[in-house]
C-alpha cells in the first residue's frame, strides 16, 4: 500500500504510455467537446491544427488513466481539490501515444484532517516525437499511515 | 458570428445546466478514471465521499459541453494554451444539473498573431442545491474580426 509518507518531495515517477485512436478522439468530441477540429476530419484539415486533434480534457483524462493506475492508491486516495497551471502546448493527434512522467514537488499533512494529507504533483505528457502535449500542477489528498498502537509496540 | 471583439471583459453569460446519471459516471470513470469512489457504488458508500461522485475530469468535461454550444463560435474558436487554478470544492453526484455561468475577465490581441486574441474567462459550476462544484480560469483563443476593406467603406 502506497500512503501519505510514500510520496517522497522530489522523486520522479515513470508511469508509462497511453495511446489514442481517431474513433477515441471523435467518441469523445462528440459527446463534451464538438468543436470542428475535434470531431470533422475535413473541417480540421483546413482548421487551426491542420487536422484532427484530441479535446484538451480527452489529454488530461487519458494521464488520469495511467495516474490511476502506476500513481495513485485506490485505498488511500481521498481525491483532489484541484489543479493548476494546466498547459496543453501541442496538439494531440490520432494514433499519438503519450508518455506520463510525475515529480512530487510537496507533501503537507493536513491540520484540519490528521488522518490525510496533500500531495502536489507535476505532471509532464510527451509525445512519440518528444513533444510536450500537457503540463499541470495536481492536487491529491492522500491518507497517511496509520500509527502502531503503543501498546503493542511497547 | 462571435468574434474576439465581442467577448466584453465583465460581461457574464449563463450557459444553461447539464445533468449527469449515475451510467454515465460509472462508464466515463471506468475508461479514465477507475478509483472506487466513481466506479463501484458499494465501495463509494464507506469511502471518503459516502457515495458515488463523478471523475472532477468528467465535471470539467461536462462543463465544456455547454461553452461548445453557446459560448465559443466554431466558425472562430482555435482551442485553448491551457487553463489555471480548476478547483473541485464539493462533490459531483449521480442525479446532479450543473448550471454554469462564464464572466470574461480578459481579451487580449496576439502580438505575433494578429489575426487572433485570448479570451481569459473565470468559469463556475453550480448544482441544484447551490453549492459550486468546479470553478476555474480558462484560455480561449479566438480569432478577430476581420478589418473592413477600406475601398468599400469609401
Amino acid at each position: 500500500m502506497r500512503f501519505f509518507e510514500d510520496y517522497a518531495p522530489g522523486s520522479v515517477h515513470e508511469l508509462g504510455s497511453v495511446s489514442v485512436s481517431e474513433r477515441e478522439i471523435v467518441e469523445f468530441a462528440r459527446r463534451y467537446d464538438a468543436q470542428p477540429f475535434h470531431v470533422d476530419a475535413e473541417a480540421a484539415a483546413a482548421g487551426p491544427f491542420g487536422g484532427l486533434v484530441a479535446s484538451g480534457w480527452q489529454t488530461a483524462a487519458m494521464t488520469m488513466t495511467l495516474l490511476v493506475e502506476h500513481f495513485l492508491d485506490p485505498a488511500t486516495s481521498l481525491g483532489s481539490p484541484g489543479l493548476d497551471e494546466l498547459r496543453w502546448p501541442a496538439p494531440v493527434r490520432p494514433g499519438d501515444t503519450l508518455t506520463v512522467r510525475v515529480t512530487v514537488m510537496e507533501a503537507r499533512p493536513s491540520v484540519s484532517k490528521p488522518d490525510r494529507g496533500l500531495v502536489r504533483s507535476h505532471i509532464e505528457a510527451r509525445n512519440e516525437r518528444g513533444e510536450t502535449v500537457m503540463t499541470v500542477k495536481v492536487m491529491n489528498l492522500v491518507r497517511r499511515r496509520p500509527r502502531a498502537d503503543p501498546v503493542t509496540r511497547a
